[in-house]
């Protein structure tokens, strides 16, 4: 590319070239995807030193720009982490190939007959912050699904997305992948990102991988679809009929177990019949596991003064931390009420022992996946089966909760017969 | 509704009526729907009256204002026009429900057990233009799936569709129709669609059912999923192994039987080999059909300067109109690269008679629906067994190809088990 094209000249390059790779690549047998990932695995690995060099000058720079501690942990590569990519990359290399599934078929009067088909989905582009795994993680997963790939990681970090991407690349040319299959964007302009939420005529998706600003940017720009991974405000409802242990046992776990993540548990709702004996045990046991609690004027009286007064901002939050709002509720359906109003349509739970009331709420809930007695910690592509995930969708269309590689398709309808007319 | 209130403000309002009213669709059952259904149908047909004296009145403002005669016919109702809409809405109620249907079940180690089920979208937005039936059609059919609708009808159709809309709400809300469950935007102003569009609080998807101009204006502003069916550029490619004869009366019905329709035929391919023999006869033919042909020096050699001359334009329209486009091709595989280059990726047809060529013509081609030896006027969903249809979507993700009930959902997981933490 010539450096006197403009930026969006440099990025519909880059998107002609990935709709071509596109058209090979829908071709391309499952045996010789598998060979082609496990070839840029072993690269990967080849090339440790010069990823954990070119992350070094990233890790530098952002130190000197003053990024948080927690932000330069999430940059930072070591030798066990590059490992860690490498093992992802041939654990795609286990999971079935999905294209190619006859989805359905049948017969016609007239005697065509109609398969759907399950065909990849194009080309999709992968907008993405400091995590620079995302560039082989999100790559290959699109790639074992003959998905063309444009990615656009954070501009902190570049050289190591553009080391991690040249082996991925060069290692899987040597194997016979088919030229701009996989693309990073050569450059941490801004303005790339635009380009590339315009550029419908060649991208057929665009998965934002980050926080809610860029979710928020992208789905501004975007004229192509755009599969959106929101906040998850998860909630554990403890019914009237709960077995008061397996609640606890459930809301520690959905909170403690690993509170940074989406399918942490952030709302606690509680029958009122069972909140004084529920808060004496479970919530004690919350507090004992160092989480802080916001709750109502009965949660505290019951807890004490431990408990931090909660405000209605408390109900849409993601806390992503040992934070938990608790709230007693009258009935049922205020607590179905409350989580289809405030919740973020992720992944809710109810603890119950009543049969009849699970199922109501299984039904009545309108979220991506809903628990009975069970903690939402298990809303994970790895957890239903599905191996690596692109990431747990809140949108209803396509995708819905965890979206793996069958997510990562289309379809189209092949139509054979002798002759019909209409 | 006050009208001191801001446009942005009254179409909030019913966005925030439509959200409450999904929620108890979702739990009308099967007999309940197809219940209000043909009250809606009786309504419509006792108010038979009232609806023609209000399309009287937009046919009469549509001359003053110098609409198109075609325009003027799609706007136009009569007492056969509005039978044949209260009998669409009967055939949708004889429909099967998709809503509730398992579509997949499995257990985990751990003992939970996963089931995928299909629910409704919940808000779908329809922006469409002249036609009052879209009304109706689009209304019933997304409220057979459980969906709440916002109807936007084009101005020129307001009194129609507003007369429409109130058979259907009326007619239902005698049957048990939850309130707000079909709303239609109550003014005219442009400005409506712009606060749909931006409204992804409220609404799931938005659908456009009209010309370029519509869906490129709703596809830039829409922050939500849009299902876009854009343009047919049909083709059918006349392989060197096909039956001449068959590929005469394949693209004579595709190009002439409905020219206006997306479906349609616009550009005939035909393999050099053939090229001869096949515009003596089937040329003829479509000449005959009174279709005006264009095409290059080769084409008009074989049949004359009947034969306009084609240009690079021709490629990429979609004529609707009795106009073929023809294109002799040294090999399949520049038939291939052809379709995928300036095709819609709609509907494309192959006829021949080598099974080999055929099946890789099914693979390659990179649309909705691919033919092997059938019309591509068959890619519909009438045809394909689906019952009414709501388009036919040029899109992949989600709905590709003819977009019916089943199209109109999503899905959720549910997940029982007994106490499991991670």
């Amino acid at each position: 590319m010539s450096m006197s094209k403009t930026i969006e000249e440099q990025v519909h390059d880059l998107g002609r070239q990935a709709l071509a790779a596109s058209r090979r690549l829908a071709l391309l047998a499952e045996a010789d995807k598998n060979r082609i990932l496990l070839t840029m695995a072993k690269e990967l690995e080849r090339r440790i030193d010069t990823i954990l060099e070119a992350n070094a000058k990233d890790v530098e720079a952002a130190g000197k720009s003053g990024l948080t501690s927690a932000m330069i942990d999430r940059l930072r590569l070591n030798p066990e982490r590059v490992a860690a990519i490498a093992d992802g990359i041939r654990q795609v290399a286990t999971l079935p190939d999905p294209v190619g599934e006859i989805l359905e078929g049948w017969g016609r009067p007239n005697g065509m007959r109609i398969e759907k088909k399950r065909v990849p989905i194009g080309v999709i582009g992968i907008i993405y912050e400091s995590r620079p795994n995302v560039t082989s993680d999100a790559a290959v997963l699109c790639f074992k699904a003959s998905n063309a790939t444009i990615l656009r990681g954070g501009s902190e970090a570049f050289h190591s997305n553009t080391a991690i991407a040249a082996a991925l690349q060069e290692g899987g040319a040597s194997a016979g992948l088919p030229e701009h299959s996989i693309q990073l964007i050569p450059f941490t302009d801004r303005e790339s990102v635009k380009h590339m939420a315009r550029m419908d005529q060649y991208l057929d998706l665009i998965v934002p991988r980050g926080g809610k600003g860029l979710i928020e940017t992208v789905v501004s720009l975007a004229r192509m679809p755009v599969i959106k991974h929101y906040d998850g405000i998860c909630h554990t409802y403890v019914d009237k009929d709960a077995d008061l242990a397996m609640a606890k046992e459930i809301a520690v776990n959905a909170k403690t177990q690993k509170p940074g993540v989406c399918n942490a548990l952030e709302t606690l709702l509680v029958h009122q019949d069972v909140a004084e004996a529920f808060y004496a045990d479970g919530g004690r046991a919350l507090l004992g596991a160092g989480v802080e609690l916001r709750g109502g004027d009965d949660v505290r009286a019951a807890l004490g003064d431990v408990v931090k007064p909660v405000t209605d901002k408390d109900w849409t939050e993601e806390y992503l931390d040992l934070i938990l709002a608790v709230k007693t509720v009258d009935s049922f359906e205020e607590a179905v009420e409350h989580i289809n109003t405030y919740g973020s349509h992720h992944s809710d739970c109810i603890v119950t022992n009543d049969a009849a009331t699970a199922e109501r709420f299984l039904n009545e809930i309108d979220s991506a996946t809903v628990f009975w007695n069970v903690s939402t910690r298990f809303s994970d592509g790895e957890e239903f089966g599905f191996g690596a995930e692109i990431g747990i969708s809140t949108d209803k269309l396509h995708a819905r909760g965890p979206m793996a590689l069958k997510e990562l398709t289309s379809y189209k309808y092949l139509i054979r017969g002798d002759g019909q007319v209409r």
